[in-house]
């Protein structure tokens, strides 16, 4: 069967996250349901990344096998046409004929997320549920050095979800980066793969970094504390948003 | 009584648009009624521009006399408050004590719009509603080439609404520039005082041009020939953001 490959756009504010399940309407679900009414088949796609309820998505990356071969351009497009017939907050940006060795998932060489905190006294009404409205000021440099002792091979207890399903919780963080243009922070991370809430995780403690409430080394001695416990408070879901991923023989 | 200058952001999608009406709430009403909750004052508050049905603004600027004195980032935060109480999606981003011969329309010497269009060939998921979907590829620098002819002391019969209700069609437009940043093509437009859907119908005038649908010189012709039926297709309201208003003694 041909497989294609997908780069997937998506609001994350109205579905229950990326993955199939039974308690709501799931990006997932969506696509398949887009594929259904498109091709009359019941399909089961993979994604690089099982983002949460009300995380958005630039750069989901997805594989599906269909039955017949498509030109790739017309598939984004008869997919989109019924996604959008749906009511759907789902736009495929680009679909690739791949061979049956590419897997979204396994394939995957390294993943990039980007959180954004809108750090302004008042509160947002353009950009309501696509940041994270922080009123007191951060200091970003103070967060950008305190991110700095989360980068590289680490145990990362401390900042994975109780619920999170890796058998591991051993990960190289790639990259932390905060940086601020205006009232924008942005903070982007990039690793092969990450756990559960890893990034809202970060996002939580570097906030309190920019309030003066912890220093470097009390960041660094959260993570060695692998301890769920010494992690701050988990940032919203709105601030977040899958960018990118990586794969084997991309220009 | 004291008179208070604001800077209002808001998403215009949900409203009718900036003015009172009877069919519906306006972001004027909104405002009006955060100081009734806040106050207890039945205000009229008086806008720099009335923007349409599901146009944005990040810079509208409006004053307000209230009956006592306000430390102004005190009445920001408060009246930011009770419009979140009440599920306004209207954020005031300023406040400032003015004396009264500062009326936020008629002392205005220029405003700013910005009108984004996002040519892809794939719809709009986290920009529904933010900017104007436009499949087919425009050509950006014909756009602006087009743009030009505008530009300058002219009669606009062409490009106002048949409900606009200015004396005068003439204006000065001092500036129609568009550029392009990867899929987003944004058009900025600047004066002194626009007309009813003056920038809606320079928008879909210009995307004619984009299309190779009208030279500069058609452009100019529709602009000489002041009838509306010369015009373009009015662009949709929501690739539409007033951005700032400019008075006396800014800095």
């Amino acid at each position: 069967m041909p497989r294609y490959r997908m780069i997937v756009e998506y609001d994350g504010t109205n579905y229950v996250g990326w993955q199939m399940q039974e308690n709501g309407h799931s990006v997932q679900a969506a696509l398949q349901g887009g594929i259904l009414s498109l091709t009359g088949e019941t399909v089961s796609i993979r994604g690089a990344g099982r983002t949460d309820s009300g995380v958005h998505a630039v750069g989901q990356v997805i594989h599906a096998d269909l039955s017949r071969e498509w030109k790739p351009y017309k598939l984004r497009n008869a997919l989109n046409a019924h996604l959008m017939m749906a009511g759907e907050k789902v736009s495929v940006l680009d679909v690739q004929a791949v061979d049956e060795t590419f897997d979204a998932r396994f394939s995957a060489l390294r993943r990039h997320y980007l959180y954004r905190i809108l750090n302004r006294p008042s509160p947002l009404a353009l950009e309501a549920k696509r940041a994270w409205w922080v009123a007191r000021h951060l200091d970003h440099e103070a967060m950008h050095a305190a991110a700095q002792t989360l980068v590289g091979h680490h145990d990362f207890t401390t900042f994975r979800s109780a619920h999170c399903q890796a058998t591991s919780p051993v990960r190289t963080l790639d990259r932390l980066d905060v940086t601020r243009t205006g009232d924008l922070i942005e903070i982007r991370a990039s690793a092969q793969s990450f756990l559960h809430n890893q990034i809202r995780s970060f996002a939580g403690t570097l906030k309190l970094a920019g309030e003066g409430k912890m220093t470097p080394e009390d960041v660094r001695a959260a993570l060695d504390a692998r301890d769920r416990s010494a992690c701050g408070p988990v940032a919203p879901p709105e601030g977040l948003y899958f960018m990118k991923v990586d794969y084997p023989g991309d220009p």
